[in-house]
């Protein structure tokens, strides 16, 4: 591939591209060399995302511009003894999803590696950083070397991204945003794999969420993001699969930061809620299979399963903490088998219950507008870098399918300001669904697993 | 019309257009707004213009995206006594295009007032202001007040855009180019009318061009075109047509700066090709009808005929050369019967001539690859504000239909470089197209005219 197109180029592959032609892989490579250098001009970059988003990208442009974005900063390399080990999850973004917390412990509960870069939570999905910064003193930043100690002595780490992991996705993820250029399947697969591949992952479960509280709201636009994902995945050499996850009701009982936490590490200590551990158990047991370690899914999931119930997991977590600056007495009091959890975790200063207006069966829960609540009072940020309050949140005192009475508690806000408004109020109400017992679908959580191709 | 949509309705105004919606004129005025006080990123901008280009807009939108830009900046208003009077035309852009030259003085020459806002040349097409800038001395720099001053006194003036006329056009015009969102029926409709409307006009009459050296090719989007700015022209209490004409072969025989002039002079004095005269008299005739002053559009032409050839109208270009800055010597000399032309015209240091390589009729004459082989020795420019030759030219020496013999000279080249490449050799002697006299189709210059609707 010879690298001599200009910023006289970039017109002319905007035109190609806007007439719905491919894209060259050496066009793509200008384009990416353009932004990360700063030579092709914002104008341009909006109208060549905005392109794309109208005119798509066959799998062929996708893997081209996810490998020039992963190559557009630094790739991490392990030692050659972890060679099928390194392992990670992605998810799409959900209310409540705390699932990588125990998910990473459990898999390098399982001999795993698990370098896990996420994220800070923006707009209404909560960011896995953002729980951990819950605990006292946890660190999200560590250095390369630091994230490779913690892989040799512990087995897994949650970090932030460095600034030299795939520049070019960070300019390009800004723009997107305030493009109305968030949702297009080429774009944000080449965001998401970039990323992984500059991990240096041997296998990667990806958990695509669909429904309500979703980018994709139906099972079939989902399926083809999962799709995209996969295919290019394993055209970068990673053992990719996807589970598609239903998105309606918050995961679990508890969404927030600290509740989370505290949720999280019920799960590792072989408790918590249904929907959770089948998630965790589901990605998992997928990518145990994909490596290698378990022969079958099935196998997968038994040895994810046994590792929260027999407190491996829950151990792992317990070290991850410590290596990343929480004290031992913090670490070892949330993690001891009856924890006083609030001892350590920001509690906030209120908490208001609303009851149920009539009686009937619960036949939903929606997880949107309970995140919206809550990003309004403090648990969000709608800028990148806004400080947030970790302790406000949300407990689910019902679940779905359940009878519930007229004037029972359904959920439990903590909040620091003194009252909720009556607009939040009435938010909230409209998030509890209720009907007759008849009326009520039992909707799995997991509704299809996507395997490597 | 409530002005209170910020800058975070943006990226929601971009989708409403990405997915194909009807912008407000709320939306469309924070938009604009956002662009003359750069409150809008050039991410959006680039944004928003392709999502213009791929999901277009309605008459309503266009013509409200066209009067924003308008409002962005100062217009003109003129004396009363001239109320029905101020005519223009505008001109998408041809090889060999200096109608405006002899048509600005015919009107003035028939009782209008004509403050003709022209642009310089970019790319392949050459610029009135370039051409007029071949005369020694004259300025298109004209204040608001001394254009009124002119037309008090003259009648017609050439100038170019003040930086307060459509100060959003500037940054739109400019980010269009470099996204590939130039050929937009909305963008360009908005464009050429906001200036044009801007001039506080009465009448205005369009060149719309279509072909193999035009923007558009053929005769239907050319047409489509027409009717966007027609629609709009007389939305905006413009009386406004247009003329669709064929932009296959260069206009007249002359393609340059000076050499241009020296035609347009031609023109001036009753002679002059035949099609060149055929344009000035059909769209002089369509104004002058359309403003009142001709019953038809026959006795329109007329007029514009009578003026070009009992002087009257030479006699309007030269007060308007002297207006704005040209010596009387100078002015007097072009002007007069028998003109030394480069006298005062500069003339390149290089003549070259190229042969027919075979006998035959001629079929056509390519604009396109002449304009772009004067481009490369210097005639245009590829970035706003860089210098050009004036000197620069061609010369036709053939007409379509006629008849040529192997070894006769059918295009004279004006160079300042010492030789020319035999790549420009070949691209020339691509242009003129020969055949047998069967072949020849006699195709009209004007063909089809759009009245006010």
């Amino acid at each position: 591939m010879s690298h001599t197109m200009d910023a006289s180029s970039f017109p002319e592959m905007i035109r190609r591209k806007r007439d719905g032609g491919q894209l060259s892989a050496e066009e793509i490579h200008a384009f990416i060399e353009g932004v990360k250098s700063h030579t092709i001009q914002e104008s341009q970059i909006g109208a060549m995302l905005m392109a794309i988003r109208l005119k798509n990208m066959v799998a062929e442009e996708t893997m081209v511009l996810t490998k020039e974005m992963m190559m557009s900063g630094e790739v991490f390399h392990w030692p050659k003894e972890w060679a099928g080990l390194v392992v990670d999850k992605h998810s799409t973004g959900g209310v409540g999803d705390k699932v990588s917390l125990p998910l990473a412990p459990a898999l390098a509960a399982c001999g795993c590696k698990v370098p896990m870069i996420s994220g800070h939570g923006l707009a209404h999905t909560g960011g896995t950083l953002d729980k951990l910064e819950s605990i006292p003193d946890f660190n999200i930043h560590q250095s390369v070397e630091q994230v490779k100690q913690i892989l040799q002595d512990v087995g897994c780490c949650i970090v932030g991204q460095t600034d030299t992991l795939v520049p070019a996705d960070r300019v390009l993820y800004a723009l997107r945003d305030i493009t109305a250029t968030v949702d297009s399947v080429p774009l944000i697969t080449a965001s998401i794999m970039s990323k992984k591949a500059a991990e240096g992952l041997n296998a990667l479960v990806l958990d695509v969420k669909f429904g309500k509280a979703a980018l994709y709201k139906d099972l079939d636009s989902a399926r083809s993001l999962a799709q995209s994902l996969v295919t290019v995945g394993n055209s970068l050499g990673i053992k990719t699969g996807a589970v598609l996850s239903r998105m309606d009701a918050p995961i679990g009982r508890c969404v927030g930061n600290a509740v989370e936490v505290y949720e999280a590490l019920e799960c590792l200590k072989g408790r918590g809620p249904d929907d959770l551990k089948t998630l965790v158990t589901s990605l998992g047991g997928q990518v145990l299979q994909m490596s290698g370690r378990s022969a079958t899914l099935k196998e997968g999931k038994e040895a994810i399963s046994e590792v929260l119930k027999n407190g491996k997991a829950l151990q792992k977590f317990q070290a991850m903490l410590e290596a990343q600056g929480v004290t031992a007495a913090i670490s070892h009091s949330l993690c001891s088998e009856k924890a006083e959890y609030f001892k350590y975790l920001k509690r906030a200063q209120y908490q208001t219950e609303l009851k149920a207006t009539d009686d009937g069966t619960v036949l939903g829960i929606d997880g949107m507008p309970i995140a919206m609540v809550l990003h309004k009072l403090g648990a969000g940020r709608s800028k990148a870098g806004e400080p947030i309050n970790h302790s406000v949140g949300a407990e689910l005192l019902v679940d779905p399918g359940q009878q519930i009475k007229r004037g029972q508690p359904w959920i439990r806000i903590h909040h620091d300001c003194a009252t909720l408004s009556s607009q939040q109020h009435a938010d909230l109400q409209g998030a509890l669904v209720t009907g007759s017992g008849d009326e009520y679908q039992d909707s799995a959580r997991v509704a299809e697993f996507i395997l490597p191709n």
